[in-house]
């Protein structure tokens, strides 16, 4: 059997194994699954010391290897991290939990009763890149959402998750569930390729990361997929935008973590208001660090402005660059989103409640905003308690993604002999 | 330019004009979207002529390449189901409108307030086989939900479908809406592949038909997909079911309308209740006209059963032939509906309330039903007045899908200059 061979047919054992643990933690009480993840902080601080020396052998790795330093970053688990990380498995285990909800219910003429009830997903599989803390925190929400997750990170982690899976599992089994419910998939590309072929066994594989990931996975996956990630964000200040505020919500959305999704990355300015205001919100961005890429319109009010070209629409720069363009009022930068917008949030700045009524009903996007900061897209923001990602796809979910969002539901019938005629 | 390339560069150009058609249609009112429908009604009738006329030459193509007799009839619009069909756009119309609905609503400490508001799906792609009733049933559901749609028919009924989908857009035209909102895809299995390949265009793709068009869509697309379609449904009969009504439901199971997805394949009796049951089933299932294929127990009750084999198991048959087997109990039970069944619907048959319950949770499906038939898993027994499908997966929708399964949703925020600390 060649090599790929024998990695397909491992994963796919795995699944199969997630699958079984997926059943019997389907039937666990709201109170046994809490317990679990009780028992997983427990037994994560009782294994804080292999998990630090493993992780410590991937960080020499990662930095031998002549890594990055943002990723060498990312990899690392020291100082308060490791307890970070901990307490936020605690807090998982503290919300509310989003199964068995009777989402609606309703009777038939013919006297059968329909509900329309929230389960588990099933099984769900997770890859993303070599940030173990992502490790922990998918699958803790995997669990409280009732599913059994396959966890398929970045390699050059490998160390470092073994030892963090190998907790999850010990505090799976301690509190009597199957430790199967959290796996890790190995076997580099070809164990992501088998994860992604999985069909009939993954009920979901949610990418978390960079754009090139979720581009491979979306294009490679055959088992349903929750895309996630990119964002090209825009802030339109109106003619009747409040200077103070303009200014306030587009310095925040730019510059308030510039390396997120939900960052600003064009700002559009009515050519009603540029003369005014222009300046003055160049001034501020560039007060924070930001470089300018403009339009020709702009470059005549902002002289220090970059040139913008074709390209600098669609950027995702994740980075202190914004993008600024001047257009003529509402239906040019309607325009202008639909075209270049990837549909994830997008705001509006004015005093005017019918541009902005018209506004939020246009724009297609995750989340649509009125005089408040796109960076607000957040599961924590919006109030869920913890997010698995944010979909910029159509499909099941859109936006923030808590945990009723990795949740399914199936219809309940009760009947008394009812036959269809 | 290759003709793969050429077909594909068209259907690309098709999806561009599909979603600047989708952005018209999601501003337009209910008002409007309902007289759209109205106006392709008219439109149909209009063009029934012609439409008689294309597909008589379909019709005839068919029978001179020998096509079976039950694909002949499907691609028929002769006598009654023209008028079924229009009359089907009637009803559609008719609906409650499903946009716009505030799904939740709530306000944050810091005085952000969200909505989660019911919103087009933008451009939904179909693919289905050479029906030319599902190119009206589907471009209307889609019409009636705000969004765009591409029809992929298959190929027998091109002709029929052309006729169908000028009537479409010229009914469309005549309410003031584009054309562009419904169009027909082209190119036979390149134009299908270019569909599937479609990201960032198609927002989601549906496969209506047989097992083979549903796995070729999952294997083979890129844009996110609702996999539609097989049933492998079980009836349990449990020892403590009412004989009279476990006959009724499991005849009614098999025999409404053997060769659709929600009637039952397989028979599951507790042994506790097999030898004065079974025979008395059997029975009716033999008048009814229905073979059976028994596990070694059941051939005991029922010496007249063809012997099951492993593969009867996991039989989809649509057909008149039944897989039976004598089980111990609920957790035999559960166990074959755990790893044969396809999560469509499952049923029990008792009169003990405890197992009852204990079948409705610990099964898998998108509908599982105590004491009435399998058959009932469909949009108009639901309620939903209409249904573009079954789904079987667990992501977006699961079981019977309306128009609000059609729909996606986005988050509504109002802010007062709200930025993130």
């Amino acid at each position: 059997m060649s090599t790929v061979g024998s990695v397909e047919a491992k994963v796919r054992e795995q699944a199969a194994r997630a699958r079984a643990a997926a059943r019997a933690l389907s039937v666990a009480t709201a109170a046994q699954r809490e317990r679990a993840l009780e028992s997983i902080a427990a037994a994560l601080r009782d294994a804080e010391g292999e998990i630090r020396i493993a992780n410590e052998a991937d960080l020499a790795a990662a930095r031998e290897a002549g890594l990055p330093a943002p990723l060498v970053n990312r990899l690392g688990l020291a100082g308060r991290r490791f307890e970070a990380m901990v307490r936020g498995v605690e807090e998982v285990r503290a919300l509310p939990d989003p199964l068995g909800e009777v989402i609606e219910a309703w009777e038939r003429p013919n006297g059968l009763r329909i509900e329309k009830v929230r389960v588990p997903m099933g099984v769900i599989g997770v890859i993303y890149e070599a940030r173990p803390n992502v490790t922990v925190d998918a699958a803790v929400l995997c669990l409280k959402a009732g599913s059994a997750v396959l966890l398929k990170g970045g390699k050059e982690a490998d160390r470092t998750n073994a030892a963090l899976v190998a907790a999850l599992r010990r505090g799976l089994e301690a509190a009597g569930l199957p430790a199967d419910a959290v796996q890790y998939v190995g076997g580099g590309r070809e164990g992501a390729r088998a994860l992604m072929g999985a069909t009939g066994l993954v009920d979901v594989l949610i990418p978390r990361g960079g754009a090139g990931l979720i581009r491979a996975v979306v294009e490679e996956a055959r088992v349903p997929v929750i895309e996630t990630g990119t964002g090209v964000c825009h802030v339109y200040v109106d003619g009747a935008a409040d200077p103070d505020m303009a200014e306030a919500i587009v310095v925040n959305a730019k510059c308030s973590n510039p390396a997120v999704c939900n960052a600003a990355e064009t700002l559009l300015v009515d050519a009603a208001a540029a003369p005014a205001l222009l300046p003055r919100l160049a001034a501020a961005l560039r007060e924070a660090g930001v470089t300018l890429r403009g339009c020709e319109r702009t470059r005549e009010l902002v002289p220090w402005a970059e040139p913008a070209t074709e390209e600098d629409w669609a950027a995702e720069y994740l980075d202190l660059i914004l993008a600024v363009r001047v257009v003529d009022g509402l239906d040019a930068a309607l325009e202008h989103i639909a075209r270049y917008g990837t549909r994830h949030s997008e705001a509006i700045v004015t005093e005017d409640p019918a541009r902005a009524e018209r506004f939020l009903r246009e724009v297609d996007a995750a989340a649509v905003y009125w005089n408040a900061s796109t960076r607000f897209t957040d599961g924590g923001e919006f109030g869920f308690g913890a997010e698995i990602g944010i979909s910029t796809q159509k499909l099941h979910a859109r936006g923030p993604m808590g945990l009723r969002e990795i949740t399914t539901y199936k219809y309940v019938i009760r009947g008394t002999g009812q036959v269809r005629g």
